[in-house]
């Protein structure tokens, strides 16, 4: 049995674990995330040899990582910049090192652990505070000519719409994550449409998603209204990929993928709607993901597995 | 060295031609497209017969084609609706016979015979009436779960803009193929922003794209300001498909690849513009598709070596 060693690197920890062939976990280990490329480099040094003995290691990063392990870029990680972290890892540790984007590893955790066993043509859906992905397609992982495909959130679902952090407008990450539901809200309520959430003398920035989906749930029809609208952004983004790719099955990640019912009715009747000839061919599943926080983790353990 | 026979089913007419393993054309037939289902079967069993001997067949149908060989529709071509073409085909000839999507057949021949040769990660992007395209990813051909990946015409770009005859609403064709361009050249003309082009006492229907592009060569401001609005949706497309596939080139096809320049350079500086992190990654290549209107057959002579 081989013990396979990931590292998912968040924004303010590194998980390290080592699993076995059939994904059971055999250890566990955290980190802090430090600042900076020098000091994350040390970290992952470090947690890698917490982990040892292991056969192989794969690390996941929330970023632009290139087909060398180069990380581009990490906006939600501090003072990186252009780190090449595969290959100064493989000099200091002395062997093999794949690091890919943390959503490529949920992807690929979800696809050999996890609620797409099985299937050959997949993309996961990681709705958090932006939208991740990942693509499994022709049962073979899609990591595009350079390492960066998958960055689905940055993908232009309304070119004149709000500005994105990224510098353009309109991503779908914009309209359909957890910062978008929250902006949806408010503009909802700067708008005098959510009636009976936000109390009159209630201050309308402060409304988080979480406020929407508690009146939802308790049947308020204007948040109700408010994420119906946001099911339909999401429905936007599913069905591009799904005219562009003809994926089996969708597997949705992050915290927002926890509402369930609450946005899986309203996003498959949008996506009815809105899909390229949607009464001539089968719809793609829409699943929940089911490895939770340890996804990447375990995405990165098995990379290596994958690429043989 | 083999015979490869390939037929492009278009709107008026079917294309046959038999090629050897090289791309060289040894022979090449046509018959008028007919009406309906069974007569469209008949005139593709009379083709592969005039097309004989041959080693192997494929057939490329704008249209959504199963992994089977159903064609599920077809909008271009009359009195089609579920015809079992692959699978009545097979029992008629007493062979196998593949038949794909005709954007997928173009993407497989400029692949392995045109522009794109040796390379691993490619897009085709049709620009013609609509936009069809086909899709190389890891050097294998993208068929998708169902065999409908490639239909990037009908993304949504604005999900609350123009009509689309499909349906729906701010599908990318609707801003960036051959009928978007007359309908921007329409709309600026409404809005008396195409001075120059139309005389005063023109009528703004009769606005062709060829009418504007005419103007653009020569150097008609108002003109070359609608051309960059068109480029920028172009743009749109490209740098969705870029965020979600990370292709290392894009081969332009169908009549508005013809216009060189005139769409290269703006598409070009809108791309730059709109893309993910452009300045920490290498930009897929544009080039121009090579076989022109004979992609099709070739792509379909050769798809039953691709499957093999």
């Amino acid at each position: 049995m081989s013990r396979l060693a990931g590292i998912d690197v968040g924004g303010t920890k590194c998980l390290g674990v080592v699993i076995d062939d059939e994904g059971h976990l055999l250890q566990q280990t955290r980190l802090p995330t430090p600042y900076g490329g020098d000091a994350l480099v040390a970290t992952l040094a470090e947690l890698a040899g917490q982990l040892e003995p292991y056969d192989s290691l794969g690390i996941g990063i929330p970023g632009l990582v290139t087909n060398e392990g180069i990380l581009r870029a990490a906006p939600n990680i501090g003072g990186i910049a252009d780190t090449p972290v595969g290959p100064r890892l493989r000099e200091r540790l002395g062997h093999s090192v794949e690091v890919d984007n943390d959503g490529t590893c949920a992807a690929v955790a979800e696809w050999k652990l996890g609620a797409a066993r099985g299937a050959k043509d997949i993309i996961m859906v990681t709705l958090g505070t932006g939208i991740g992905g990942g693509i499994i397609a022709g049962n073979r992982l899609q990591r595009g000519a350079n390492g960066f495909a998958g960055e689905i959130g940055h993908m232009l679902v309304d070119p004149n719409g709000p500005d994105c952090p990224c510098g353009r407008r309109g991503c779908w990450e914009r309209f359909a994550s957890g910062s978008a539901l929250g902006w949806l809200a408010r503009r909802a309520a700067s708008e005098g449409r959510l009636a009976g959430v936000v109390p009159p003398d209630g201050d309308i920035h402060e409304i988080r998603p979480e406020t929407l989906t508690q009146a939802a749930r308790e049947g308020n029809s204007s948040a109700v209204a408010v994420l119906d609208e946001f099911a339909k952004w999401v429905a936007v983004g599913l069905v591009n990929l799904t005219n562009i790719l003809d994926p089996a099955m969708f597997v949705l990640g992050g915290g927002l993928a926890e509402l369930g019912s609450l946005l899986h009715g309203p996003a498959s009747r949008w996506f009815r709607e809105l899909l390229y000839q949607p009464h001539l061919r089968p719809h793609p599943q829409l699943v929940i993901a089911e490895l939770g926080e340890r996804a990447g983790a375990y995405g990165a353990a098995i990379l290596p597995t994958v690429h043989t």
